[in-house]
């Protein structure tokens, strides 16, 4: 089967947008054993989509083409579509009756502009979108159905899911079996980690691969076919013992998620104190419906007089030390611990930059602390500068597996090859 | 002139990176007034590569290809171009001994394998490429000159600005001027927008489009040529007046941005403590640099326990209104602007859902405060329960939003149409 997709959209051509639908599309099919081979992207000129459209379906058996079935004038994908095939467009009743209901139901007038929205080439055949008012289709030309899905990610995400996966699955009796097992690591830059798995004997049908996504690089062991599958688990042991600390989850989109997991319904309770990472560490776990049951607060003390008033460091401490230090993070992973009586507090402080950094303390030193029962660990590191984002999540992900480790029962400060550790 | 671009390399075509180059280009040309036309991502595989050069040649007028000009054996740009063009591969003596210094200034051994970085098609104009070892070149085939340049972000975004550019502007003496005006939204959905907007009568040259990221929808206004740039000041004025309260910025990338702009270097202060936004708020205002200007705190008490001991919301209040009303979301503005005795203070109480729904209070329904020095002015809104993330990402906007009117002497509560207000 050859899989192709045609993005379309001004915004998503002209780079008022990153492609985040075709990485998450071809990356999510590559998950299921379907490369995506060709990928076109093309703005909102309706001579332009029929030629993509008539060109492409000579060389593809199936393209998903996204976007551009909006109300606005150039949502111009089911217009096109019909010109492609030389039909009329007809309008999709019970696609009229569906939205009707869905702005009846939210107590919306239906505008005129979301008419638009029912109409489909003759020969298309519906594909359901519950989540929206943008209708998907599919029609076939030439060789290749094509596909058409919503560009506002969540309904493209549903879509592909719950209707274009079954209908590839069906339509092109996909046979092999495949199965994924996925490595989230941290602190390990891609070259390194690929000189310590690179002699990593595989056999047939199993790859490796890596993607990158700060402040991760996740493994990625792909198996195709009964033999590989069976060779997985295995294989996935020796690159675990080779990674060692890199490794911080498996089958987890970030160590977020794993946290998440674990503090779940554990009845654990932990707070959480940030200046530098400003907050991005309560808001990736409370992105979890249930971390109310763990998270009792997340104090963001950006200034001194907060980190003064709020978590009770001594003014004394930020005196001597200054903010970003061992002694300030701990005070505050401790005070913010003992606000509520947690279970765990995590701190951080440092220099996220672009400025504010100084010869001592350079943009990138970073002071994080996790705050116990029993007493504060704490570590300060020297992240690579390149930018406030980076600084920040490396910061938070660090954070988040020193308390990892302590709920492991394992050593909380360990080494990271790619970070140094300041004096 | 049509400007079209092709991008190569499996990671990108197979969504393990998200390709920011080709955002990064097509977004600078279309600040030039050069709009990218049509882009192809193709994998690693010759006859593809050979393919895509052939066909696109055909309509393009000038193609940027980006990638594959590198050391390792799934590096096939020149290859495939010297077999599109049916011309042999040849040595350019200039860039091996280019090389040689490279590798001998840096003391690292030059492997045999950069040698191939040398090799391009015999009818090939080198283009130099400061900054690493990948040589640059462009050619001509059918109507299109085709520019190579690397796929490392830095090294391309070099050439394009000191050889690309030149370039064009050289061989296509570019006359259009243009001009470009982006309108931020919050509150309307795409539909209403397009309904109050479509009935405005564009001038020739001049275009307007839309682009949904939520929370917002931006509108914007692109003028080609100077009677279409004359004419933008009073078309920007009519989308004004008809847009009303659902316009919130311009030419910003988010309400947290203008909120940024307007508080950086003002000496005004603010505090934040958020229950169901969870530090979205915080978050987003600590990734501008500078934040720690005004930024006091940012608290999120997301447990009851944590909203009376460190905000001093009285447990009474709980008790009668719950978390989620005005009652309690005043005491927390009021207790958290208090605590820095901050100028501002905004706080955030609701159901995100997608758990913890009741009949009375739905998933959805936020309490959103703004405590200023002379009291508190406070709203509960039904928003959209489509997901979590849009609950807390919408609330975030209001809440800003709110601050916005504040800093303008605006009515701080107003309706927002897609939007209603619970009782």
């Amino acid at each position: 089967m050859k899989l192709e997709m045609i993005c379309t959209g001004e915004e998503v051509l002209s780079g008022q947008i990153v492609d985040t639908n075709a990485a998450w599309f071809a990356n999510t099919m590559m998950e299921m054993g379907v490369e995506v081979q060709h990928r076109v992207t093309v703005g909102d000129r309706l001579e332009d989509l029929v030629h993509v459209f008539q060109e492409r379906s000579k060389y593809a058996d199936v393209i998903l083409v996204n976007g551009g079935l909006g109300p606005t004038s150039d949502d111009l994908s089911s217009e096109a579509m019909a010109k492609a095939l030389s039909e009329p467009l007809i309008e999709n009743v019970e696609w009229r009756e569906h939205m009707e209901a869905w702005f009846s139901k939210r107590s919306h007038p239906m505008t005129q502009s979301n008419l638009k929205q029912a109409f489909l080439p003759q020969s298309a055949v519906m594909v359901d979108n519950p989540v929206g008012t943008a209708c998907g289709f599919r029609v076939k030309l030439n060789r290749a159905w094509l596909f058409f899905t919503p560009g506002v990610p969540f309904e493209l995400k549903q879509m592909v899911q719950e209707q274009f996966i079954p209908f590839i699955r069906q339509e092109f009796s996909l046979k092999d079996k495949t199965a994924l097992t996925k490595l989230l690591t941290i602190g390990h830059g891609e070259s390194l980690l690929a000189d310590k798995l690179e002699t990593i004997d595989l056999p047939d049908g199993l790859t490796m691969g890596y993607r990158s996504s700060m402040p991760h690089i996740e493994i990625k062991l792909f198996a195709r076919g009964q033999h590989a599958i069976d060779k997985l688990p295995s294989i996935t042991e020796q690159v675990r013992s080779r990674l060692g600390q890199a490794l911080v989850a498996e089958n987890r989109a970030s160590i977020a998620e794993e946290i998440h997991a674990r503090l779940n319904g554990s009845g654990l309770s932990l707070s959480i104190a940030e200046s530098c990472t400003g907050g991005m560490i309560a808001s990736q776990l409370i992105s979890f419906p249930g971390s109310s049951s763990y998270l009792h607060q997340g104090l963001v003390t950006y200034s001194n007089e907060s980190k003064v008033k709020v978590l009770g460091v001594p003014a004394q401490v930020l005196d001597d030390h200054g903010a970003v230090s061992i002694e300030t993070v701990a005070q505050m992973a401790k005070g913010a611990r003992e606000l509520l009586d947690s279970d765990y507090a995590l701190a951080t402080s440092g220099v996220a930059g672009p400025e504010g950094g100084t010869e001592q303390k350079p943009v990138g030193t970073v002071a994080i602390a996790l705050a116990t029962r029993d007493g504060v660990k704490s570590q300060i590191v020297q992240l690579p500068r390149r930018s406030r984002d980076l600084v920040r999540s490396l910061s938070s992900a660090i954070a988040l597996d020193m308390l990892r480790r302590e709920l492991l029962g394992e050593e909380v400060v360990v080494d990271y090859a790619s970070f140094s550790r300041s004096a």
